[in-house]
């Protein structure tokens, strides 16, 4: 085991808790001695103990001149808990190995600081990207305020998200739709139109078979269209927003409200998806799994208010010139214009293709 | 060196023969004896020796009590050349292994049967999977008397052909377009709507840098709308097949007749795909590479008939309701009348994504 195995295996760590460390980020620290683990830790949950004190109350008094491999800065501020950089300190560390700075513009860095003045020997980098990957979501949320936004598709290999009849249950088969569930569960809300609120009645939870939890609703209903007897009004299975225009009665609004709905209702006539995300950030939701339907894929790749892509294509082929495609609205004209991707990754899920991309 | 080994090299040798052996098959020969390669070869081009005779003549007198790897079977019949059965029983070849029996119906076997009778070991079936693979448009041919088609597309990640303008140049890279020559090099012809004629005004040649084989054009224009001065009319490039419906004037066909293009007039007032396919069958085409547009393509599948589905996605989003995509017509109406594919290969190509597809 070198350094590189050991700052991995803190990385396996943080991965493991995927979808349970909002709004906080995934991270994992490991302790070692004399080529010996003497602690490993992640960061389980919001509010509980970070990956560091895991590690350290694992070692005990062992922590003393021991090697520290944490994939993110440990913090210098009292939040929730004390700072963790104090907590190495104090624990007689001799050596750290930093694989990214926290992104916070306000205290990144005075982590490693503290620890360099103490007279710990730190190191900062070693598997950076690696590391960055696992908290992309919660670094945008960090340095932008706007929760980190996923726009996921389903077509056939000829880009047809239904027949021109407009059936579309189902384009890719089970696995890919199971697929669907883990990215429900990795995200801090799922957000849909109105229209496929009113068309398939949708639960928007997470089906897993180890359970998952279930993201919170958002519904974008410019004229508070939801019918009350939809699933996601009745059944109590998640927290719901609906986000709606100026232009709602209050009565209507109350009539949400009393189901504990929650309405944020914008000052435009017209919902402006990057004045909405501004919303959901303030609430504290630091990622958005956006399932459509086309026109709402159109509103964000217009605002390019998206950051990252995971599209599924199934082999089949439905033809048609008039059959709904994945992305719609009004669309670029030249293709200067285009959106420009970034293949992350290419997979075989089941019988379909899983393509993530980012924006260059 | 095994018996795998040998045949794995055979198929090598015919595969390297891409795009110059139609009509007829790719076939690969070595000729071994006493662990040792006393003979290779592959039949390289429709008229000239077949990949037996190579590794025979290679051999000489040696020959006698080799053993020969085979990919397809020897031809037991006079065609173009003498028959390569009789050929391996007068060499005293004591061992041959065959790894596909030949697709033709009505010789399927005699090969090897005329070799056995000769008191010659033949084992058939090894690497019969790859083998076939190599031929498979011959074989689609043979049995058939029809084409083998390739339907092309190249889209963004949304599945738009082009902007909501109509600007659809270029959607995928520089490396996929290249990849699209090898496809046309490969393919005896090239086949586009007179849409794409008139629109792009196209040439439809093979431009690689070593070189490569034009492919027979066929424009599929219904009422000979195609511009006497389009590039496929004025360039002399490659050969050129116009297909027309029944109710194309004289006149006009002699105008084409005149600068060298031929005329397949069909029977009806439409143009039925399977007609039209079965009319470049005839005239010994026995691969088409449909580059398209939307409705060409919509009409191949709405007749499924096709045999393999290339199609390029590009890391880009261009959105838009009414911009096109690959596949247009009428369209399925119900997802059970779905044509479902099985994926080939899925390759990085360049920036984009080449999806290899064939109907179930």
């Amino acid at each position: 085991m070198n350094d590189q195995d050991y700052m991995s295996l803190a990385i396996n760590l943080a991965r493991a808790t995927e979808g349970q460390t909002s709004p906080n980020p995934r991270v994992g620290a490991v302790l070692v001695k004399d080529g010996q683990i003497i602690g490993m830790g992640a960061h389980l949950k919001a509010g509980e103990h970070h990956a560091e004190v895991h590690a350290i109350s694992m070692a005990g008094d062992k922590a003393s001149d021991a090697t520290l491999y944490v994939t993110l800065e440990p913090c210098s501020h009292f939040g929730k808990t004390p700072p963790c950089a104090n907590l190495v300190i104090e624990s007689g560390i001799k050596k750290v190995f930093v694989a990214s700075f926290d992104p916070n513009p306000l205290v990144g860095g005075t982590g490693i600081k503290k620890m360099r003045d103490a007279g710990i020997e730190v190191e900062v980098g070693l598997m950076e990207e690696e590391a960055k990957a696992l908290n992309k979501v919660f670094f945008h949320y960090i340095s932008t305020g706007l929760p980190y936004v996923t726009l996921k598709s389903a077509t056939s290999l000829d880009g047809k998200i239904a027949t021109v009849t407009g059936e579309s249950k189902w384009i890719t088969g089970e696995e890919a739709r199971k697929d669907v569930h883990h990215f429900r569960h990795s995200h801090d809300a799922i957000l849909v139109g109105v229209n496929t609120v009113i068309k398939d009645n949708p639960s928007l939870t997470t089906r897993l078979e180890a359970g998952g939890i279930n993201p919170i609703r958002v519904i974008l209903d410019t004229t508070l269209r939801t019918p009350l007897e939809s699933r996601i009004v009745t059944d109590q299975a998640a927290d719901t927003i609906i986000v709606t225009g100026a232009d709602v009665e209050p009565e209507r609004e109350r009539q949400f409200s009393e189901r504990g709905i929650e309405i944020i209702k914008l000052e435009t006539a017209k919902i402006g998806i990057v004045d909405m995300l501004n919303q959901l950030g303030d609430r504290g939701i630091t990622s958005v799994y956006v399932e459509g339907g086309a026109e709402i894929h159109g509103s964000f790749l217009k605002e390019k208010a998206f950051q990252q892509v995971v599209a599924y294509i199934a082999p089949k082929l439905l033809g048609g010139k008039d059959a709904p495609t994945s992305y719609g609205g009004e669309g670029i004209a030249r293709l200067e214009e285009t959106v420009s991707l970034k293949i992350i990754d290419v997979k075989q899920i089941g019988q379909d293709i899983r393509i993530i991309a980012e924006p260059v």
